[in-house]
């Protein structure tokens, strides 16, 4: 008699992203006149087409793949060397943070990574995940069976959340000394969904709290790229000790437009050891990871790892950071929209989501279907990133110059 | 404190294929002159460049990724609505097979696939995996904690062992109505590493077995391409009732030479349910399955998924006919060549795969270095596959014509 995995029977109705559209598709069909209007800021998709350079190397590498001599078929499972090695020098060396190429494991993608990683850990541990926060992390702990059941406002039994909010520049501190210690937390700056950013001394104490107590870092840094003031650290590996106590998740999607192409990566220092359920003995996860890897996944494919290395190119450079100064300006205006309505605005300097306040007395499923109907425009409810984000909603930057300017003048029409 | 999942240290070395490699890398730098006349017929990889309709859709994908109006980023996780209707409509419906457009998930190869689907399945389950068998199976059942320690013979406890034997002609039955019934059982045919194929009577005996102990069978069609007897099943679907019992589970490396550009896809029909842990309620793992990708991954590539959509068109289809049928003479030569040396063989006929008997008292690992020392050949060790593949050795169609005629030449000079 075959049983299923239980645990995904605690998991709270749809994905977020799936319900979403599901509410717009109902709305299009009953308004197909409205429809018509519509303004997607929902998801945090990218709108423009890839950079040349990065069209150009996968029509070079498409070309190879006719060609019985230069012919790729089954590739290293943790990425070619020619990209390990340009993230390696080009992300971190060149920028003074201590990374070797083969520290480097090329994925399809950061969503696949962030629920992967599970795979390598203990079942027993006790973990952190901010809220308001990126679904992913929450659901993957939930289906692998370390939560409980979840309460009445969406918060699971088992695991700590560790709480965003205004007083605290939606940039969590780590638990109190007193507090029981957590065995994993993870973080995510530039913060999807409020666009905060951690400052260097906020990052050395997450640092200084997982040393102390242990603790394994999982630094999302998929928007890494969005970070304009050079104060701000762009690596966890920045702070000194980080890599004893880190795993970095950084992703091609949101800089070079690879949401539909897929590729991503994370590191993992070799230094970087978790323990056996006694305490006792410290393994690398390094080790475990290239394993997990080679039995699990066979590589990314060879046309995508090569346009992953356009990006590294100096017209792929330049391009990308256009196209972050496209969606940076959109930002902007979208900011000055959502003020101007008279609402909090959070996020949008250093990351490509703006974090609003919903009026006073409003919830967030409300006032996203009031802006659907109202306004047509899609904007992400806050609390779908968690009970925190409950008064709070997203507007994504990802559009063109025409649609952001008219998403804040209907928003600024709304007050 | 960070705990690690020990489950990973029950796996024994590395995976075969990296293992393999090592070898080959130490004998080719301490031989650099014999390494030039180096065979592999080791891993199972392609060796023909892609076919023509396959890289006109390439590089026409590649333009829309070029171009605002037709640039697509996010796509639905479980594949592209035009490659699940060509799927289920070329590969089932127009072989009279009843399959729905949306119970095709697509993804990014089938070792991925095979590991992950243990995501929705309980942990409590019994688990049949034939051996020999592509190490997948056992290994990610494994680092799932489904399994004790492994024995000196490789074998894991808790995992019962499906023998395939020469007695068999390697399609093992299913157990005796007396055994403990399996929850879950893999099943790959066209077979790999044996090359076996299971007639429609064989398979019948294994799903009136799943029917009648609730067994979900994980049927592995990877080599269905291989296929050329008519009256052999293709799909584990022409067996009446295997929608209520098997998930069918196919790639695009083996047909359309996939392996470096990674697509495939499973089946998964909307009646199959399993159970809760009490054995009571019954949940269709469509939901779930649908649940995990949304949740862990993010869907293939949709350059690629272009790509796949091209193997259905009918230059597509002519051209992966004339790929199969020149590995598959090559696989006539080389059984040949190893019959001519005095070795009994097997498979090759309707599979890519030969499977032969060592010489008496010679190991498997033994053959594999006598045969890189002396034939300078790459074969791939049968006890790499399980305890039942010690004294054989699979030798894989995938080359050219010119290199399968020298190993067929040099195989038989082995006598």
């Amino acid at each position: 008699m075959a049983f299923f995995n239980e645990n995904y029977r605690k998991l709270k109705a749809g994905y977020l992203f799936p319900e979403i559209a599901r509410r717009v598709n109902a709305f299009c069909e009953a308004n197909p006149k409205r429809a018509e209007r519509l303004i997607r800021c929902g998801i945090g998709d990218v709108t423009e087409p890839l950079p040349s350079a990065v069209i150009a190397a996968l029509h070079r590498a498409v070309d190879e793949q006719a060609n019985r001599a230069l012919f790729r078929g089954y590739g290293p499972e943790q990425g070619y060397p020619f990209l390990r090695a340009a993230i390696a020098e080009i992300d971190y060396r060149a920028r003074g943070i201590d990374v070797a190429d083969d520290e480097i494991f090329v994925s399809d993608g950061s969503k696949c990574d962030c629920g992967n990683i599970l795979d390598i850990l203990g079942h027993q541990n006790y973990v952190g995940v901010p809220d308001p926060v990126y679904p992913v992390y929450v659901d993957t702990n939930v289906m692998a069976g370390h939560t409980g059941a979840a309460s009445s406002s969406g918060a699971y039994e088992g695991i700590c959340y560790l709480t965003g909010n205004e007083a605290n520049g939606f940039v969590p501190e780590p638990p109190a000394a007193t507090a029981k210690p957590l065995d994993v937390a993870y973080l995510c700056f530039p913060n999807n969904p409020t666009g905060a950013v951690a400052s260097r001394e906020r990052l050395r104490a997450w640092v200084d709290y997982a040393l102390a107590n242990d603790t394994l870092l999982l630094f999302d840094a998929a928007y890494e790229a969005y970070v304009r003031e050079p104060s701000l650290p762009r690596s966890i590996y920045e702070i000194h000790g980080a890599r004893r106590c880190a795993i970095e998740f950084r992703s091609f999607s949101k800089n070079g437009g690879f949401t539909g192409l897929r590729c991503a990566f994370i590191v993992i220092p070799k230094e970087l050891t978790a323990r056996t359920g006694d305490g006792g003995a410290r393994v690398p996860l390094h080790g475990l990871w290239a394993r997990r890897m080679s039995t699990k996944f066979n590589g990314v494919s060879y046309i995508v790892q090569r346009a992953a290395e356009a990006i590294y190119s100096p017209e792929g450079r330049a391009q990308v950071s256009a196209l972050i100064a496209l969606y940076m300006e959109n930002a902007a205006i979208l900011r000055r929209g959502a003020a101007e309505a008279g609402l909090r605005v959070f996020g949008g300097e250093n990351a490509p989501y703006i974090w609003v306040a919903t009026p006073a007395g409003v919830g967030s499923w409300e006032f996203f279907d009031k802006m659907l109907r109202e306004a047509n425009v899609v904007i992400t409810p806050g609390s779908g990133f968690g009970a925190a984000g409950e008064g709070y909603f997203r507007i994504s930057a990802f559009n063109s110059r025409e649609n952001a300017i008219e998403v804040a003048r209907r928003l600024s029409a709304l007050r």
